[in-house]
C-alpha cells in the first residue's frame, strides 16, 4: 500500500486545514459536514465520549463558542492508499498554560469527499521529558 | 466502500484481541509487532506524546508492568473496505475510581498482518451526562 500520494496527501491536507478553520469559528454547519454521517462515527472529546454522529451533533451544538483559538504543532497527516488517512496534531491555547493537547483523527474518502470516521482529543499536562 | 464486511472484521477483531492480551500482559515483544513500523506512527499515550516507531518502542520497554489490568467497555471495532479499520474502545482500571480511559486506534493491513498506524490513549473523569 502505497503511502503519502502526493496528491491524495494534498486533499487531506485540505480537508484538514478547513476543518481546523471551521473548529476555531465555531462554524458548527462545516465541522458536522466534515464528520461521516453514521452511527459507527465515534468522538471522544476532551471531556466526553460521543458514540455516534447524533451524539456528536448534539454537543456541537450546545458547545460554548468562547476559547476555541489554539496554536498547532507537530502536525502529521499520513495516507494509506487513495481513500485512507491519519491526521495527528498537538495543539496549545493560550487559556491552558502549561497543557498540551493531542488531537488525532482518521479520515475515510467517501463519495461526497474527506470525512473524519474517528477522532479523539484529549489534554495533558506538557510532558516534561 | 463497504463498511463492516463480516470477515474483514472478523480480522480485525481477533488482531485487536491479541493486542489487548499483550497489553494487560506486558507482552512487549507482541505490542511492538503490532505497530507499523515506520516514522510515521503515531501515538499519544496517557502521558507521552510518541511520534515515531522509534519513540513508540523506547516509551514500550521503558514501562512499569504493574497495575496494566483493565476492563473494557462499548468497544466497536469498524472496517472500511478490506485494508482500514477503526478500533474505539473505553476503559477501566481498579486503581482508578471515578476515571474512564478512551484508546481509539486506526489499523491498517500490511502484507504481514492488520498492524496500528495511529493510536491515542487519554483517561478522563467519568462524564456525569
Amino acid at each position: 500500500m502505497e503511502i503519502d500520494i502526493p496528491e491524495v496527501k494534498a486533499e487531506v491536507e485540505a480537508a484538514f486545514a478547513r476543518y481546523e478553520a471551521a473548529l476555531v469559528g465555531n462554524d458548527v454547519e462545516t465541522l458536522e459536514a466534515l464528520f461521516h454521517d453514521d452511527p459507527r462515527t465515534i468522538r471522544f472529546g476532551g471531556g466526553e465520549n460521543l458514540y455516534g454522529m447524533d451524539a456528536i451533533r448534539a454537543f456541537r451544538r450546545g458547545r460554548s463558542p468562547v476559547g476555541l483559538a489554539r496554536d498547532l504543532a507537530q502536525t502529521v497527516i499520513t495516507t494509506y492508499g487513495r481513500d485512507f488517512a491519519v491526521a495527528s496534531t498537538l495543539f496549545y491555547r493560550d487559556n491552558a498554560p502549561g497543557k498540551v493537547g493531542r488531537q488525532q483523527q482518521t479520515w475515510v474518502r467517501q463519495p461526497d469527499g474527506w470525512r473524519v470516521v474517528g477522532a479523539h482529543v484529549s489534554v495533558i499536562d506538557e510532558p516534561t521529558a
